[in-house]
């Protein structure tokens, strides 16, 4: 055997314990060079700056040449808040994840990722806003898919066209959506109020409605009727939570909830098996299910909500509650302000509730505003639109032009822009009065 | 001013060096940790672990209990394609990203990604199998809906319910979705063949054809009819590219591009631009838009699969046309085997096809099997039931019952499996014989 040589000396030692400083220095240094490339795949490489969001909350002065375009409820006031959290909703998605059609073949809805299902469920129990027990849950490409759904699961038997209504105003879209196809199955029979038809019928209510914010329930009231209870803003940033609601067929969406109209995720509550069955067929059918990356962020999302609100109390602006909830306060604290200084519109007055999820009473804050031209204007959209305001006419609704559908629910800079400008258009009278003065 | 002391011994600087030593070593643990978080927050808290696919080459042994389910054509054989690329394609999106339901709202169809369409005509310019310029890009929910959208197109002027056709075999969907809504826009009239109505119609021309692989063209031939392309198995890993596409309307889709049917991403090719508008429209009513998550991760798949075509010769494995036609060759090469080994059934034969794309010869190798059974068997469905193994029946297609469709994409396991038992049901007639021998 080879021996071994005498003992190291101090300096041996020394120069040996430099040699492992100066291998230890490169492990770190390529250890933070692995940091910094996985960041960069993960990040940066991967298209992050896709999407550059102006939520600034910066004044902006007004010469009357922008257009502000809120015609539509794009909910991109939400945006603000999802920045501030970081890489809490952040989805990473691998190239050979969710390839099938199949999210859980042996459930009633197979193409729903069970996930999502979980998260639906806890966020109704957080928020109290829905029963889910004893429901079958059923995804869609956004809500108006599970409307259509609806309609075919509630019609499809039908020997001749049911009759779908809704109480004036009514969402813009039902009319044109239930004709589009003029289907055999069902046809479009306006406002729920003037219906007087016999024969099995639909009714939609929506509630909070689109696009006047009231709470309501079912007008025609009476038999051969069945409802579809469209509750995309039975959520506690807009209306009082003053029951968790358990009708047989309630559509809610992710557009609206937490401002991610982006993905098209939309989910309906339903109590009879047969209904749920038809209305995953016409899903099927429609689009063979429903995105699976849209469900995974969806349920990210959603689960974030329910995270907040146990937490911090749910009023702190870390909650996303209570950020949505202060923000459509001020909102509408502006726009009431404003319109007071205009003297030439109206608002709908509404009545305070008890709210259970937030324990106090306040006042509905839509997430539409459902504004009234006076002064003799008859045409509010084109009076609007004369200042460069695109905004949703009554009479898409069902009712008089003199009223318009104004989205409560854009970035802090267009909405700033819109309260300034609409205080600024003043009434002749109250302009006339205040020359006198 | 305090004088240090004496310059520091060998043994001090021993001690400080070990010190270094041991603050190094906790640095790079420490740099570990932070590698190993960053990994898992991105990863494994994110639900990567949700699929957990079983791509395994490995030898099945077959008791003929398990079901083989091959009904539907989930095509999970390309998973195995998009682990080996690891993270190549891997999307993260942030939770403040694409929360509009807006794209590109000065395009046309202003719910596409403009990276995704992009991305589109340059696949399209790679693989050389349809024209894109001067054509406008129509992204929807998976073929299906555009499907859907092209009929909407098509008949929305129409005064009475336009025919639809299509030569048999045709798509089993294509009537049940045609007809699900009883439209008065357009109606299903069944084989296109056997087609003999006067006034417009529409033709479904499915090319490759879904079930049987053949290539098709239209078979009315007469004027007033009007031709929607179906290519969604017009790629060189299933069919000889021969020519790029130039029709009218030309439906793709992911799911069989790439495998990852879980998108829901189809994309439309439209000549016609007022036609193009309607479509866009009807996505529009029908589910506002297309989810922004799975165009996004579309276009990093369709991106990763041009670039694969450019750095290595498009023959080898690493390439995604050379992994997906290597794997389609060998499967038809196991199922020909099998049929011919079993004597009951029977397969489509192919003419081989110059493929500009693989500047080769080759036969056709569909992603279905059209499979036929011979010795009297009637109803090829419940005879292949019986040994569990499920397909589609050629009814459903328009055509005998002694046809079933077999999907070809399925994972290696099920794909083994299937062919060793079909390998298995032997025709008594053979049975009598090889007991003869």
């Amino acid at each position: 055997m080879v021996k071994l040589g005498p003992v190291f000396s101090v300096r041996h030692l020394l120069v040996l314990s430099l040699a492992i400083n100066v291998s230890l220095m490169l492990t770190v240094i390529r250890e933070r060079v692995k940091v910094e490339e996985i960041l960069n795949m993960f990040s940066t490489k991967l298209q992050l700056a896709t999407v550059s969001p102006s939520t600034g909350d910066g004044e902006t002065t007004d010469n009357g040449e922008a257009i502000i375009n809120l015609d539509h409820g794009d909910p991109t006031m939400y945006e603000k808040y999802w920045q501030r959290m970081g890489d809490k909703t952040t989805v990473v998605i691998s190239g050979w994840q969710f390839t099938s059609y199949f999210s859980d073949p042996k459930n009633l809805c197979w193409f729903l990722e069970p996930e999502l299902a979980e998260e639906v469920v806890r966020l109704h129990r957080v928020v109290g806003n829905a029963i889910t027990k004893d429901y079958h849950i059923v995804v869609g490409t956004g809500s108006s898919q599970l409307f259509q759904a609806a309609l075919y699961a509630l019609s499809s038997d039908a020997s001749e066209p049911m009759s779908v209504v809704s109480a004036a105003p009514y969402y813009s879209s039902y009319p044109v959506i239930t004709d589009c196809l003029k289907s055999g199955l069902y046809k479009w029979e306006g406002d729920a109020q003037a219906f007087d038809k016999s024969g099995p019928y639909i009714e939609l209510v929506t509630s909070p409605n689109n696009p006047d914010g009231f709470v309501r329930q079912s007008v025609v009231n009476r038999s051969g009727g069945i409802l579809v209870h469209d509750l995309a803003y039975y959520w506690p940033q807009y209306t009082p939570i003053t029951t968790p609601a358990d009708h047989d067929l309630m559509l809610f969406t992710v557009s609206k909830t937490t401002g991610h109209a982006g993905m098209r995720i939309g989910w309906a509550l339903v109590k009879d098996e047969i209904i749920a069955r038809k209305i995953v067929k016409y899903i099927e059918l429609s689009t063979i299910g429903v995105s699976k990356d849209s469900q995974l962020r969806a349920a990210k999302v959603l689960r974030a909500v329910s995270d907040s609100c146990g937490v911090a109390h749910p009023f702190k602006e870390e909650t996303f509650f209570g950020f949505s909830h202060h923000s459509m306060e001020s909102r509408w604290m502006l726009l009431r302000e404003a319109v007071n200084r205009s003297g030439i519109f109206s608002l709908p007055e509404f009545t305070p509730g008890f709210c259970n999820f937030w324990n106090r009473v306040f006042e509905p804050l839509p997430a539409f505003a459902w504004l009234k031209c006076g002064d003799g204007i008859e045409d509010c959209e084109s009076f609007l639109r004369g200042h460069k305001i695109w905004t949703r006419s009554g009479r898409y609704f069902g009712v008089s032009p003199s009223y318009v559908r104004i989205s409560m629910l854009d970035r802090d800079r267009t909405f700033n822009l819109f309260v300034k400008r609409l205080s600024r258009i003043r009434s002749q009278r109250r302009m006339r009065l205040e020359h006198v003065d």
